[in-house]
């Protein structure tokens, strides 16, 4: 568990100074029964943003368009609507997207590319467009800086998630406070790297927007990319954060002290995030700390815990509380790092499951102590050299399929999108 | 579906001249509820074999030992357990399999490297080496050549798989008859490139061993590895074929058309276990042929194949009878394959559900009945190319992974073999 460099306070995207957020019923989810699905988070005052994005080579509309905002000029508003993830809905999405953050911007009196805009949802149906047209202004007129609207933001990202996801935290710069809050959605197709999952970050210090982007890239590889609940991948999969400035603090140093602090809050802030997403994943019964330690190298631990995590043998035993580390050592075998059957150790928790690639001295008893727990730590030993990595994962369980055979369904969504 | 060079006849790995076959219970199952789980195949008269093994980098003992002895010399029998992989046990498992070949080769008169032994099972406990010592001089003097005793010989080599595959057929070369027979087991584990699985195909035509090896190699890439099932690839895949020439037909030209008719029928053999195998799949309920057609490069081709037939959530919606073509595209997406968005067509048989990359023109309810059967083609057309690749696999049920959760854990298998 990393430590909190600073201290936890309340609420989230509009913690730190100079935030406001709103979000409305659009019927997009679903039109006959409108939850919370469009939201909005704005800087009142002009901010740098910045963003990380999916690595699917099928990228949503919403994914292209923002990705050009942020190129081109400082983004000052983050729109986002579930329900629908505008994918592969070709020209026509690219220009939903837009009409969007035109209407936001002209409310806003700002410039449209100022707008950056996510989507998650079902893939393959066109936006209700004049839907969301018609509400988008009701969105910026509700805009205000309490932590209630972020609470309301931030369960209209929510799809499958059973909670909305918050995290704030303070820290101290240059002996004076500043904020760091963010929201975040997953649930389904969690996978490294990224997943269907968006996650939108504020702060009111200022930083040049080269470290701003480095430490989003960061953070994010150390969290993000390091969660798996079904081994799928997303192709909305976005992170945006926002630094407006507003604490009166400036960072200009780009490697020093300070800039080292902000970049670990941010690390805490995403990493309680990504725990967050873990733990609500869809119908997930177990958190599994998946450590692989002292492979030859970095790139080799990851393809362990990555071919581990994403097995779904190994991924059954965990919900069936079974301490089965023969699964285990199959999918290491598998996943083309360099290793030694014979110095492979495998712990649940302190108890050596295998030890030399063999059975080793753990009691069963022990073992299924341990793996009955609701979170518990595997520990991958692979006594090949330095390297360590750790990943958070979850179980697979009958439940997960039976809800992604029925609840998502294609057809389903289709019957709730017409209107 | 493939076409039969030849014709089909009765029978398995007898259905060849010059094979026996046994099996006995052995009580490596279950101790106290024996099964049949422990098997021979014999060549009566000196044979040539060769063998395609597991690319896991953790090897299971039998697979060291086998791969030693068909290097070394002529393998004339092939032994087989189920109930216990034989895998992570180190030195004392190599013994153990070792120990095993001199027993059988002692009853047969034959040297001990010209056993093969294969083992699937649950992974990490030692094999009851004793109770196995125990029965295998009854085990050889049971071989006999009929029909009924490869029947038994495929039961004994079953796990989770709910009924025997067994394929033979007759071919004519230069005039004259010659047999390929062959069982298989698969269920769990199965994906590229193979699987829990194990095959012996016995044939009484007499080929060069390079000829043999070649052919093996080849109709095992186009068959048994482009089938998946869960994505999981085990530590003792092994496929076995042993040639005896009992026929009196010798095919000597490696690249003749005697040699080209063998190889269609050993990939006929092969492609309908493969078949055999998919659709007796734990708890699968969907036979998906899935087509990638018009790539840039066969590498892309299977690349798109692969990660389509391994994601989660596209085996969940074709187990929900769910035309969910946007689940298939963000699989298409992250495959890392070579694509362009916009060319991307999707077809549930002739239905086309995605047109360049956007909504296509079929109707749901057309769509639908198509998803709804137990057996469909899934085509995605990339355009870009002419490289073509398919793979059968199947859909992820609930009682999948409640079947993995719990019939075989680790602490059931230690219970059953603790005699």
């Amino acid at each position: 568990m990393l430590e909190n460099p600073g201290k936890s306070i309340e609420g989230g995207v509009c913690a730190p100074s100079g935030y406001q957020a709103h979000a409305v019923e659009c019927g997009i989810k679903d039109v006959n029964n409108p939850r919370l699905d469009l939201g909005l988070i704005y800087s009142t005052e002009p901010a740098c943003s910045v963003g990380v994005f999916t690595t699917n080579r099928i990228k949503a509309a919403p994914v292209k368009v923002s990705q050009n905002h942020l190129k081109a000029t400082e983004v000052q508003a983050f729109l986002s609507n579930s329900g629908n993830a505008n994918a592969c809905t070709g020209a026509d999405g690219v220009q939903d997207a837009k009409s969007c953050a035109k209407i936001v911007a002209k409310e806003l009196g700002i410039n449209m590319r100022q707008v950056a805009i996510c989507s998650t949802g079902v893939i393959g149906l066109p936006l209700p467009i004049e839907r969301m047209e018609a509400k988008l202004p009701e969105l910026v007129a509700g805009l205000t800086s309490t932590n209630a609207q972020a609470d309301i933001f931030a369960k209209s990202i929510m799809t499958s998630d059973t909670r909305q996801k918050e995290v704030a935290i303070e820290i101290e710069i240059d002996g004076k406070p500043v904020r760091i809050g963010a929201c975040a959605k997953g649930a389904g197709m969690i996978k490294p790297s990224m997943a269907t999952m968006l996650c939108f970050v504020t702060t009111d210090v200022k930083l040049p927007k080269e470290s701003l982007q480095k430490a989003v890239l960061e953070a994010t590889e150390q969290t993000f990319n390091r969660i798996s609940i079904d081994g799928d991948m997303s192709t909305n999969d976005t992170v945006l954060l926002m630094a407006n400035g507003a604490s009166g603090v400036e960072i200009k140093r780009r490697n020093g002290k300070d800039c080292k602090l902000f970049n670990a809050g941010l690390r805490y802030v995403l990493d309680q995030l990504a725990r967050e997403i873990v733990l609500d994943g869809e119908k997930v019964t177990k958190f599994v700390t998946l450590e692989v330690k002292n492979a030859s190298s970095y790139l080799n631990a990851k393809k362990v815990a990555e071919a581990v995590a994403n097995s779904p043998l190994v991924k059954c035993a965990w919900n069936g509380d079974d301490p089965n580390w023969g699964r285990v050592i199959h999918a290491v075998g598998y996943s083309r790092a360099s290793l030694q059957e014979e110095l492979i150790d495998i712990y649940w928790e302190k108890e050596l499951a295998c030890k030399g690639g063999k059975l080793g001295p753990a009691s069963i008893a022990k073992l299924r102590e341990v793996a009955s727990k609701r979170a518990f730590t595997l520990t991958i030993d692979l006594n090949m050299g330095e390297s360590d990595y750790t990943m958070y994962t979850s179980d697979l369980s009958p439940e997960y399929v039976d809800y992604n055979r029925s609840e998502y369904s294609y057809w389903k969504a289709v019957e709730r999108n017409q209107g």
